[in-house]
């Protein structure tokens, strides 16, 4: 706030800051940053400074807002000795004692994806009846087609009947990255924000959509276009939903993991080169069986402290320098071009196999290294090359990203393995270079494995 | 979080705290809260803590977002030569002075009221026109009835096409609290979050709607079920507005001001009593004319500056206790009972005269205050009883906040002019007692008043 009591030299301003001190029940204005030791206790982090010229008042208000979040990762989620669903994301230990003494019972309300229902739901409506919860489970066909503000509508007109307490009673949803996204979004709307739980189902909602705050539904044709940046109370991670994920949806997660093997963490990225191959076929179950190596575990676990670290700092996004947009800046044009023909992670991982060119055309990769990672996406089974991914759809998206993204580019590139940084100067030439090269290379020996 | 590093007795458990560093692109954990020197200026202020236990590991993350936003006052918004409206939200002088050289016309988005469009459409029209925007007005029927989801997502499909960007080009809204909440309700959802401007023109979004974080629809047959705590990016305050507004409207406005003289500002108060009658005359516009007395711009003022006090450090309502709910624990059910013959600002009348008896009973007001407190909400033109105010809506009302409020009633009350604080015990006997004298000494005096 130091600019506020910069003197502009066409309008003479004063300024003064002002603490909020409580004092009994009501808030007090304080001037200036100096209180007395005895209000130590009970002054605000909030700020309100007001400054007088000859047009007007204005008070400017400075207002933190603390976001507090749990990622959980268990076992046995659905195994009814196991009470993590039901009071994991409880944080105050008091509270958590009354629940458990009291003998009323819990309530929750449950919207889960039509096909994990189809699977799981058995299961999980024994864990509810085995604790003695009162519930509701709503099976929705939660496609990315169907992620529209209509079905958030929906879930919310079942939220008001079922009559939950909107302090202690967080809505839990069960499912992939759709439902959780749709879900997150009607809970943050409700009452102005009602505490929500995810539970992933998939790879990528498991290391990806489980770890930030984000929610959205897809407006008027266009990815996310409405949603909100609200974390949910907790997010309770179980692997062992993901052994009936199907193989392409496997892969399609892998590729968000490579995002931020390449990014932050060369033993993720070596991980997936030398167990990609194993993590697909045993599905991400194998710590606990014959193979005897902790590789899913591992990279799951790295996967989502790295998601934790660029997070956590930029939970709404207001720094727009951010490595985890690796493999997001051509991609949602190329997802919606081709819809429905790629997934969300083969669209990202074709955006960054073309990125790795461009890296390795600016010096930053060298030939041999380029290699390594093409063969290792190839190897995770996904494409590293669209014909949809023209030259054009490459600059039309740049362009677009620099009008939105403050008049830079901010383009994250590889430099060297699990090594990034962000650059706003590549020249069309390297682009152009790097594309040629690209298509030379990939385009042949990504026809067959590109339609899947 | 001190909390966190508590050992529980059954689940032993160990937790390491990590702060987040930037090194160059990227930001790494670091453990422990003693970092370098070197980093001082790279370290967030966002934390995850990770706990390990046999169960598995979660990491806590906690990450304040800080939320700023202008509330100014000014003269002639509408003035052509005022450039408040298209740069007032501005707080980065340096982008202020490249927008003012650059010669690329700027864009707005605006929402407006459909009766404040007849009044005010030219002078709008020809406010954009003069400063050469690219503009395009969007003029609703945005009544209490329309106040809905649908209605947010039309402004949403024109906001899409209209193409703006996200970053630089708020949304304004110019209305009633009720257009000011769903657009605001609109912009945040948009692209998750949008910045947008609310330029109120009855007297109670002036002082209420204006200055805080709440933006909502109605949903499912409930007040506001829906919304979202985002801030505008400013809200411009103009007084010249309210000149056109009904006089019935003005007392609904003069309602929350009373709130905030009783709970907070005897001053406040005492202009209410003194020139309460004189404000409704000249409505609010009296103060450069031949009165010669200050009265509209000070009481709105204070309000707006007690408001501030008690938002700021409370602007998601995380803290149960407050002030400003004061005649907001009945109304809400009331409200809606007689819909639509009760404004809002006339239900919270009723539900402050039942609570200034309650206050009189139990010892914190003496007679002689009460009296003045009537006296001066019947010099306000707002009603002081209803009939449908029975004992068995006010004991419905304070059990259902009891749930909501984590256990306790919270029940603000005046002890004395311009004081209060927040009460959890008062007894169904004093409940009682308050509401017979209530209806013995206010129920005929009403009647009259009350069907206006
Ligand atoms: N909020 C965020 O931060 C974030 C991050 C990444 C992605 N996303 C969103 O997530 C969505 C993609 O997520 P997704 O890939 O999980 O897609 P998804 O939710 O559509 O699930 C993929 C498919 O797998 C099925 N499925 C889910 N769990 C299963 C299981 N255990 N066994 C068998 N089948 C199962 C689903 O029915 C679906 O057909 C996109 O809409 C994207 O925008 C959000
Ligand atoms: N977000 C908040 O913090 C907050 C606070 C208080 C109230 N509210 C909401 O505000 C709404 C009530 O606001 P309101 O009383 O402004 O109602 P309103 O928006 O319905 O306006 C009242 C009437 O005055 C008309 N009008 C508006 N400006 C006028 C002008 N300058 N001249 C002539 N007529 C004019 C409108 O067309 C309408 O008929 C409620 O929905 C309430 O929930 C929100
Ligand atoms: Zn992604
Ligand atoms: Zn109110």
């Amino acid at each position: 706030m130091g600019k506020a009591q910069h003197e502009d030299n066409k309008v003479k301003q004063k300024t003064s800051e002002f603490s909020l001190v409580r004092v009994k029940s009501t808030w007090k204005r304080r001037l200036g940053k100096k209180l007395n030791k005895d209000t130590a206790g009970c002054v605000s982090a909030a700020k309100i400074y007001e400054s007088v010229t000859e047009k007007g008042t204005t008070w400017t208000v400075v207002s933190p807002i603390t976001f507090t979040y749990k990622v959980t990762e268990t076992q046995g989620l659905l195994d009814p000795s196991n009470d993590t669903l039901l009071l994991g994301h409880i944080t105050d230990l008091q509270q958590l004692e009354d629940i458990k003494k009291s003998n009323k019972p819990i309530k929750r309300f449950v919207v889960t994806d039509q096909e994990v229902y189809k699977i799981y739901g058995p299961k999980i409506t024994k864990y509810f009846e085995a604790n003695n919860v009162l519930y509701k489970i709503l099976a929705l066909p939660t496609t990315e087609e169907n992620k529209s503000m209509e079905m958030a509508l929906k879930i919310l007109d079942e939220v008001n009947n079922f009559s939950l307490d909107r302090r202690t009673e967080p809505i839990i949803a069960i499912g992939g990255g759709v439902c959780l996204d749709i879900v997150g979004l009607a809970a943050s709307l409700y009452r102005r924000r009602t505490p929500y739980i995810r539970v992933p189902t998939t790879l990528l909602s498991y290391i990806d959509a489980s770890v930030g705050a984000k929610t959205g539904v897809n407006f008027a044709n266009c990815k996310n276009k409405l949603g909100a940046y609200i974390p949910p109370a907790a997010a309770f991670l179980d692997l062992s939903f993901v052994q009936t994920v199907p193989r392409r949806h496997i892969s399609n997660g892998l590729a968000e993991m490579l995002k931020m093997a390449l990014m932050k963490h060369r033993g993720l990225f070596e991980l997936l080169e030398n167990h990609g191959c194993m993590l697909l076929d045993t599905k991400f179950q194998a710590d606990n069986c014959a193979y005897g190596c902790k590789a899913a575990s591992q990279a799951t676990r790295i996967a989502i402290t790295t998601m934790l670290e660029e997070l956590a700092p930029n939970l709404w996004e207001d720094d727009l320098n951010r490595l985890v947009d690796f493999g997001h800046l051509i991609s949602p044009a190329l997802e919606m071009e081709v819809l429905p023909s790629l997934l969300h992670g083969e669209a990202v991982n074709i955006d960054m196999s073309y990125m790795v060119y461009v890296s390795q055309e600016s010096g930053l990769l060298t030939e041999e290294e380029k290699q390594r990672i093409i063969s290792c996406m190839v190897g995770l089974e996904l494409p590293v090359w669209h014909e949809a991914c023209t030259m054009e759809l490459i600059q039309k998206s740049l362009q677009d990203r620099l009008k939105h993204s403050g008049g830079l580019v901010r383009m994250p590139l590889p430099v060297g393995l699990g090594q990034a940084e962000i650059f706003n100067n590549t020249s069309y030439e390297i682009l152009h270079r790097a594309y040629k090269k690209w298509c030379d290379e990939l385009s042949v020996s990504s026809d067959g494995s590109s339609d899947h």
